[in-house]
């Protein structure tokens, strides 16, 4: 079933020269299948289909949205098994998270397909006219979100589901009524087929217009840097390293016409263990975060790889304890050899920062590609001086920093870079006494635990998914929950508009029973 | 009362070497205060006591941002006549203007008053925890909408109150919870320290933190530079030429950590004028156009300056008696003479483009200053293949494109750069066989009116004054109306976060009584 080509619009297409095949982890083999990288001509079309598809997309009817959206879901589903066992084959994740994520996927799909049917989250507001108006009359004047044009989607290499082909970004872009492009993630380009294989099919069972989705291939970053370049490219989602998420801002931001690229990046996620906490719960903090900070192999963007501290005894039997917790948890296999090798090369680095202590270091031999984890510790002054200790490394790693004072702490929470998120353990009421903490953590993050664990990221309407710089691009929105559709869309006025010629979330008769906001109140 | 000095939070400050005065276009002669620019040591302390008031103002209830916003209301009201007269000293431009502009700030600053005193705005979102939920419990996470920290304001150039000092961009900024730092208009100094100092004043009195806001002069562009660049300055709103807002978005594109900027620049704002409306309607369009593009000496950023039909003696017609009609306007007094000076050079410079042709050159001896109105006209094809006459003219200055057919006018659209307004003149139901016509100019525009003229820009919240580059630099927010707070704001989530220590807008009880999206549900 799995060809290695390319879906241009509905067309499986292998024009190019570039082929490359994905690698199985677990195996530490090759797989078989060989994948051909998209083409100049290729992306071109692809581009051209989209462009063309939008004239009809952007103003398809919501209950047609809801339709194909709906049918992604329920081809993915009938992919079976099929897709399951080449998601483990490109990951080396185990068949469970691979079914997790399968429902993650489709319960993202079917959130915005029921989105998309109600029909309220254009934020419909109309302002009546006032002929009789004095000095001058008003005008009539009605608003709605629109679609920004063709997205190109970047896919993650640690969500080959939920975060990549048919993911968040393209689930909200399609609720939006943008055609998508998307840029397979190299590592499962065959997990990324097949779920290509499903929209296509979709696409023509619901009538959706050639072009409302292409998949390429590639192997390194050209293909996305014409994507990202192209002028009929008018947004970029993207999930994935500093380095890589910063490289497309730039060429984006460079364009004649630059582009919004909301991208999901780094973090280490501080967590604050304050002093009461560290007294009295250490013991079962050490061993809730040695199971975060090992889940999934260390490979959220959620995973707390930084714990600030108070230096005490208590403190340091905290770090104890989650050194020994944590090397009980048996290692589990990474991403990719790609991956690892960058896990342990991060993991020297830090070891060579002057002041770090290393205090659980798996060294025992395991599978290729599997992941061994590591706890480290370092004086706040130390953290403070060197900001190469402010660095993600990917994977089960987490440093604990041993503050002076309560002061430094705060400090320190204020040099940190921005972060996806930030947790706060605490005792009772001792939260009350830190509201600094709180406050400055606050202003690096996008969202705020309370004696919890930041791994697992719920899809819900009130979860922010993103962050100040460089967890996120643009911390004005969120990649995760339904209020991602925004980083898609724009507000459009119609003025004086014939109420007949009027997209029906405007029309006087609300022909949709939308809840709009008509002459400053919200109607039902 | 004018000083000529900065307001450094609540101090007034002079510490700079860089002199300068404001211009009276109507007199031609320099005004006599003298004003200093911000040194590099003022900027930094500017932003230092912003960062420091951004601590308390971020959390300053809605009740007390209404108080704050309330009185520079009042403030400015109670400048009275010394108010109107520096502004029409400084711009040239009348009284009832001067009037009329006060008015609409004052509006603005009370409708924001009013938008944080409801509290609904903050788009208060809670999904409530499931304990037993299978596989996994599901956690308590509350989301609202947070200020961004501290905002730099460039003042406009055409709107020395209602999109300067105390503008739109500021009043959405304190209504979001923001400090603002302005970087004064050099062409009006003046009327931007009166303005501060009713701002400074409403914040003493209400009790905001000194440091919410500061006032900085400067003739040159490299206060604004320094301010774009600062580590702590977080968001930026501009309005005024592409090319200083390009400077500016691309210096915050380059920051370590990039920042939003919200630029709203040029337009030309085209307009069709369909067949039968030029057949029957020539001579009223004419005649009201000869108005629109005069109005306020032509410089307003929705200024029509592209008018397209398609090529027909009746559209012959209309050039002749739009031409005739504009003549018979009083030239009237440009902003300054850099304004005038940059006017007649694009005139001259649209003059000098192959195969375009001048059909109304106001030539008449005029005060100093004084803008004398232009119409031109080209031809499709021409028109096409020369962007130089894409180009906007800022000034009472029009060209009118003459189509070949509506296919060349439809590829000449999507030719177009983006643009704060497109407009369509039609005859009864001719606009339903231009539906190709509409799509396109939507794709390019913000705001599209139909039989109008896209001056006047009113102050409501269905109103979308932005769109594709370059008309603004980001196309999914406006720069006009309540909604314009979005750009200063982000989403943030709370998780499992103690009822009592939550902000108020999301406490179970919900003590602001605000209108939330409670598991799913919209409540009130």
């Amino acid at each position: 079933m799995i060809t290695g080509k390319n879906y241009i619009g509905n067309v499986l297409s292998s024009l190019g020269n570039i082929t490359y095949k994905t690698f199985n982890p677990q195996t530490n083999l090759e797989n078989e299948i060989i994948y051909t990288e998209a083409s100049t001509i290729e992306i071109q079309a692809a581009v051209e289909l989209a462009t063309e598809a939008f004239k009809t997309f952007k103003i398809v009817s919501g209950d047609k949205k809801n339709n194909f959206l709906n049918e992604i879901a329920n081809e993915i589903e009938a992919l079976g098994d099929e897709l399951i066992k080449m998601y483990c084959s490109e990951s080396g994740l185990p068949e469970g998270r691979a079914i997790g994520e399968r429902s993650r996927t489709i319960f993202q799909l079917r959130s915005f397909a029921n989105l998309v049917k109600e029909g309220s989250w254009v934020e419909a507001t109309i302002d009546t006219a006032q002929p009789n108006r004095e000095p001058i009359p008003k005008v009539d004047i009605r608003k709605m979100l629109i679609p920004l044009g063709p997205v190109v989607v970047f896919g993650a290499s640690n969500f080959p589901l939920a975060y990549s082909t048919a993911g968040g970004d393209t689930a909200a872009a399609f609720a939006a009524g943008c055609p998508v492009i998307v840029k397979s993630h190299p590592m499962h380009a065959g997990t990324g087929e097949l779920v290509a294989s499903a929209i296509i099919n979709a696409a023509l069972k619901t009538g959706m217009p050639n072009g409302v989705f292409s998949n390429l291939n590639s192997s390194g970053i050209e293909v996305g840097q014409i994507l990202v370049k192209h002028p009929e490219v008018k947004a970029v989602g993207f999930t994935g390293s500093i380095r890589g998420g910063r490289a497309l801002y730039d060429i984006a931001a460079q364009r004649d016409e630059p582009i919004p690229v909301f991208a999901e990046m780094g973090s280490v996620n501080p967590v604050v263990l304050l002093p009461k906490a560290t007294k009295n719960k250490r013991n079962e903090w050490a061993k809730t975060y040695a199971d975060s900070i090992t889940l999934g192999s260390g490979q959220f963007c959620t995973n707390p790889g930084l714990i600030l501290g108070i230096k005490s005894d208590e403190l340091a039997n905290f770090i104890y304890i989650l050194s020994e917790e944590i090397v009980k948890i048996e290692p589990s296999c990474m991403l990719h050899p790609n991956i690892i090798g960058a896990y342990e090369s991060n993991k020297a680095n830090m070891q060579n920062q002057k002041g770090l202590e290393t205090t659980a270091n798996v060294s025992k031999d395991v599978s290729a590609n599997y992941g061994r984890q590591m706890i480290t510790t370092v004086e706040g002054a130390t953290f403070l001086e060197n900001t190469v200790l402010h660095q993600e490394v990917f994977g089960p790693f987490s440093m604990i920093v041993q503050c002076e004072s309560i002061e430094q702490l705060e400090l320190i929470i204020s040099k940190l870079e921005g972060q996806l998120t930030g947790t706060i353990l605490a005792e009772d009421n001792e939260i009350r006494n830190y509201q600094n903490i709180v406050s400055a953590l606050q202003n690096r993050v996008g969202r705020i635990i309370f004696n919890g664990v930041p791994t697992g990221v719920e899809v819900c309407p009130a979860m922010v998914h993103g962050g100040p710089y460089p967890a996120s691009t643009d911390s004005r929105f969120t990649a995760v929950g339904i209020n991602s559709i925004k980083r898609w869309v724009r507000p459009f006025s119609f003025q004086n508009w014939p109420n007949e010629l009027l997209p029906d979330e405007l029309k006087n008769e609300n022909p949709l029973k939308i809840s709009r906001l008509v002459d400053g109140v919200q109607t039902f």
